[in-house]
Order: structure tokens, then C-alpha cells, then sequence
């Protein structure tokens, strides 16, 4: 079976056809800004393209943006995306395409095809964490992406760290995302130096000696590795998959997270670490294997 | 096919044939203390007696305390019963018994039989927290115990709530286990009382409106809040079961307990909380359970 998988993102969407995590062509077109319609549209068109030139395929995956309804196949909002609101995207792509269409959040998306196809294609139970912006991730047992039972499984980021801590995007003191994320190191950084400084540039500093911007940085990397095992406590997986842009600082910043989640399972089996592989491709392969799963009969597991 | 349950306690060994959560019959007789081959032999004798009395039985679980070796079928140690390090219970018990023999630690018993049998039988995803002396807990995906890649699955006490805070058992600061558990209640009332003050006493003292007492009881309320919040943003069970001695002070607690949840997780899906229903047949139940679902043909859910 070879299933589309579309990747909806704030600035552009990416197709592919798909054959068991391999990709046999690429779409890429811009992310339109003036509402649901068009985005569908958008979506549907290339999608079609991709099935005339592989007329086998049989299902379309979709990993969005946002917070999803999946029993009703809608997105609630996306952040990046004018117009989203209550997007009926399972139905009115179905639709267009009549061919089975699977609704997934991006981050689960992203995960799923590093734990079938990329980094922890030999692990029984995987999470993926993308350390970017923000933090988020997705947990497989299996087959599945555990979606939990309100879709909130792999909210990871949201999970609190530091009582009393710093406000996150969510209202609550001291979540992971509020004391480790990009745009919180960002925060921290604009405040200690009383001007503008990106997360980039934080590391430049850090990198270059910088006391201050390397306090800023090893506490982030501290909490990251807190996070991790608290999810070890919970789920105990086989191994971690790390993605997203603050990896790509590289070893400088990595070496610190797996040293502070060694201080922090201390005692304990040490779980694995490792980097996502599969590169830009990883949303459309992600999408592609959640629309064969479900289309091969079962449901990722919930609530 | 009615497999026997043995439930391993410090004190006592309780046993009994269980028909699909339905205890058949029932023994009981204390715990040698005089190691591992007399415990072994007294596991063996009160499941043969009821072997006899079934004999279309065909496998026995064992719910056993401490650190389980899940592969080699051993208990590591257990804290509560002498000479139990590395006994091999799976292959003598199978020796003497002639079936299969499937060993669980009794957190992940208890909580499975609540899973299937109790108060979360209607769930599909549901965690067992167990608040006593210490915390615990066990993780159920569909009808599967999660052990997770290294049995750390459900070692939800040894999450890292407050960093910088009290030193837990294990060494490591600021665990649930280390600010919310009957045992670190104990701790702070004996602190702040100057004398030695039970955990039952402090909550005594807490009812009578004792302004240190109800701050001690209001603190650990909060942080067993947020340890189930943290739950929901990994896995998003559809439920939690609580049990354990800490839940019998009943509702001056557990409502403290569920006002911090809801703070917790304030702006997302409320998860639902219910109380453990099983009673004191919850061991034997839950080890008879893995056992017949291991004889059905799967495995509890690893790495």
C-alpha cells in the first residue's frame, strides 16, 4: 500500500507518496493565509496530484498544527495558520479525494516515523521530544501513537518542572516548556543582557565563554534532562528520540542534557538517546504511516 | 480457565482461585521469614492446596514486593522479607507446581486487577497510584500491564516534582514520593511538632483545624496534584484508580487531592479520579489475572 502523507505547516506544505518510509515524490507548495478554504484546497490539490501519478494509493494522512478534535476530524486552531478555526479538515478533504483521510498532530506525526522508520525503528516503546520553540513530543508503544484519551498524551512539554517557576504559554508556573524551551532560554537571555538576544545567539555566547549565557543555557539542559526522567518514571520507554531546533546546536548543548538526565536517573537503568534521522522528510513519512495504519484496520490506541 | 493469584506481603501470603476476577476460594498463612526456600515452599504449598481443589487450573501469578528481574523470572530483593535476594521464584514455583508461573510486581498486580475487574474496568488507558508509606503506581494500556523497557514503568513516586527539595530514598531530591508520601508526612509533622508524630496523628491534628498540621496536609495535597497532572501530560489516561492507606482518611484528603489536580490542569480535559474498589482480594486478583492473560498467548508490554 502506498498512502499520501501531507504535512501542514505555518509557511508551506510538503506531499509525498509513500512506500513503507521510503518516499517516492515529493510536493511542496506555500501555505496559503486567507483561511480554511483555501488551505483545504491547497491540501487537496496536491494530494491529487500525488494519486494520478500513483493511482494504488489508497489513503491520505494529514499531521497538523495545533490542538485537534480527532472524533470529529477537525482543527481546533493553528497558532501559524490565519483562519483554522474549527477547520473541518477530515471531512472536506475526503471529500475532494475519496480515499480514506487520517487527521494527526504534527508532532505525533514526526514521532511516529522515527519509531517505525527512523531512529527507534528497533525500539518496542519510543518518545520523541522536539526541543524547539517550544517542547513537544509524542509516545509509541508498539504500533500506535498513544494519543491518551483526551489527545493530550505527548503533551510533554507541558508537564511542570519547577512549582512557582516561570508562567508558560498555558498560565501554569514552571513547565518544562516555561524553564528549558527555545523561546524561553530566549526570555531569560533578553533579560539578563536588557536587550533583544535570540536562542541562537544565546549559544554564540555560551559557546564563546559567556558566564551568564552558559548559566542560562546548563539550566535549560538541566530541566530537559528532569524531563526526561520523569517520563522514564511513567513510562519507562526504551529510548528517546531527540528532534527539532535546538538540536541542531549539536554536542555543546546535548552533552549537557544527557549529563544532567545520567544525574538524574542516578540508581536507575540508564534509557537511550538518541537523534532523529529522518530530516525534513519526517512529517510526510509520518502522516503517510499513520493513514496505513488506520487504514490497515485499527485505531491508535486512546482513552 | 481459572488461574490461582498469590499475593507475596511482608506479613502474610494470601492465595485464592480466581474465575475472571471472581474469587473462588480463598488461603491465607504468614510469610516465613526465614528466606527465600521456605517462602518459595509456602507459596507452593497454599497453591497446591488450591490446585487440588481446581484442578483445571493452569497457571499461577505472582504478585511479589520490591524489584522484580522480569527476564530471569527472579526478585531482586525485597525490602520487607528476609533472604529474598535474587530468588529465583518463577523456576522453582514451576519446578514444584508443573504450570506456568508469571511473576508482576504488586503495584502493577493491584492495579491490574482495578484495571480489568475494578474501578477502571470501563477504561481503556488507566494509572494505579498508590498512596501510603510510599508512592506507586502502575500504567495500563488496553489489556496490558506497561512494564516498560526496564520494569521502571509506574514508578510514578520517583518522579522529580521539586527540585532542590527534600531527599528522597532514592538520593535524589524532591521526588513525589519525597514530598507527598504518608512517610514524608510523617517526616515534616515530626519536624515540626518536635516529636515523633505518625502519619495518622497528623491527620488528626489536620481535622481539628492544627494551623502546621492542615499546611503539612494542604502541601502534600498540591504535589500529588500535580504528579497526576504530570501523568496526563505523557500518557492522558483515560482514568486514575487511587488507593492505598492514605486514601482511608477518605475525603478531608482527597478532595484536597482533586482541588489540586484541577488547579493542575486548569484549562485542559479534566481527567477523572475514582477510588480503588477490589479491597483486600485486589493482590490475588490482579496475579491471577497476568497469569491468564500470559497464558493467553501475549506479553505485558515492554521495551
Amino acid at each position: 500500500m502506498i498512502p499520501v502523507g501531507l504535512d501542514l505547516g505555518g509557511t508551506k506544505i510538503a506531499a509525498a507518496a509513500v512506500d513503507d518510509g521510503v518516499v517516492l515524490a515529493r510536493r511542496r507548495r506555500e501555505t496559503p493565509q486567507t483561511g480554511a478554504e483555501d488551505v483545504i484546497a491547497a491540501l487537496a490539490e496536491v494530494a491529487r496530484d500525488l494519486l494520478d501519478a500513483y493511482p494504488e494509493a489508497c489513503a491520505v494522512g494529514v499531521g497538523c498544527p495545533g490542538p485537534l478534535d480527532f472524533e470529529r476530524g477537525r482543527v481546533r486552531f493553528a497558532p501559524n495558520i490565519a483562519g483554522m478555526e474549527d477547520a473541518p479538515l477530515v471531512d472536506a478533504l475526503h471529500e475532494r479525494l475519496g480515499l480514506t483521510v487520517v487527521l494527526e498532530n504534527d508532532a505525533n506525526a514526526a514521532g511516529y516515523a522515527e519509531h517505525r522508520y527512523g531512529a527507534a525503528r528497533d525500539l518496542e516503546t519510543s518518545v520523541y521530544v522536539t526541543l524547539s520553540t517550544g517542547i513537544g513530543g509524542g509516545v509509541f508503544v508498539g504500533d500506535r501513537v498513544l494519543r491518551g484519551a483526551n489527545g493530550l498524551a505527548g503533551e510533554i512539554g507541558h508537564m511542570t518542572l519547577l512549582p512557582g517557576g516561570p508562567v508558560g504559554g498555558d498560565g501554569h508556573t514552571g513547565s518544562w516548556e516555561a524553564v528549558a524551551a527555545g523561546r524561553s532560554m530566549a526570555r531569560d537571555a533578553s533579560y539578563v543582557f536588557s536587550r533583544k538576544v535570540s536562542t541562537a545567539e544565546l549559544f554564540d555566547l555560551a559557546k564563546d565563554g559567556d558566564r551568564r549565557a552558559l548559566a542560562i543555557v546548563d539550566n535549560a539542559a538541566r530541566f530537559t534532562g528532569l524531563g526526561l526522567a520523569n517520563i522514564v518514571k511513567v513510562i519507562d520507554p526504551a529510548g528517546f528520540v531527540l528532534g527539532g531546533g535546538v538540536t541542531s546546536v549539536g554536542d555543546f548543548y546535548l552533552d549537557r542534557v544527557r549529563e544532567a538526565l545520567a544525574a538524574a536517573t542516578a540508581g536507575y537503568p540508564q534509557p537511550s538517546v538518541r537523534m532523529a534521522e529522518l530530516g525534513d522528510d519526517v512529517g510526510v513519512i509520518g502522516a503517510a504511516a499513520v493513514a496505513a495504519f488506520e487504514y490497515g484496520g485499527s485505531e491508535p490506541s486512546g482513552g
